[in-house]
């Protein structure tokens, strides 16, 4: 689907994603991540130790909210769904998200122990305001 | 439940909240409003015309991400039901809304037509960061 292209550029800014999953209870569960967005999917990044990676594994519809960091009456929400879950093996999308959010090459919290996957979401609707 | 001590401000702020709801096709959705706090629930305001006011009456379960203002790696997520959903005709709720987040005694795009109820929502379960 499209974007509207009245608030498509949201999507192009450093606003944090509200990223709501369906916990193994069936109840919503929301947390906000970074993302990024290659013109055709949200893209976020996530170990495998969040319960959000296994909601997702087991349920792969999302609600993702986000408001223009420049005007709080503007919102963007796209719902969707996780069409892949890829390994991140040399930390390229997190670090990327570490230049777009940080302003640095390295995403300085990385742990050894960390399993890092990129997650995508397909949108399939969109609501927005403002 | 009680909200933990070290992100409790959050509460207090004038941080909107993303309210993750279940649609009618069983999956989530995800937007911002604003919010109030009574020390025990979380309170918003909804028309009956809202989507969100359906998907609350067919399924009460709620999950809130809210962002610090002042510093976007702390956040707080409340997931919680809905006890109550209750009319608000003097608009009393959504003018202390107006008050809190624009300053103005009355807000100001009440619509005739509209009609306006308080969901109050009991928290059950919290996560945080930062």
């Amino acid at each position: 689907m499209t974007i509207p292209a009245s608030h498509a550029d949201i999507l192009e800014s450093t606003a944090l994603v509200h990223v709501a999953t369906i916990g193994p209870d069936g109840k919503p569960q929301n947390t906000p991540v970074w993302f990024g967005w290659d013109g055709t999917h949200v893209l976020f990044s996530l170990t495998t130790a969040r319960q959000k990676y296994r909601n997702l594994k087991a349920a792969p519809d999302v609600a993702l909210s986000m408001v223009d960091v420049a005007n709080a009456y503007r919102y963007l929400e796209i719902r969707g769904t996780v069409v892949e879950i890829a390994d991140d093996p040399e930390n390229a999308f997190i670090n990327s998200m570490a230049k777009k959010y940080l302003g640095q090459d390295v995403y300085p919290w990385h742990q050894p122990t960390d399993h890092r996957v990129v997650v995508k979401v397909l949108p399939t609707h969109t609501t927005q305001m403002g």
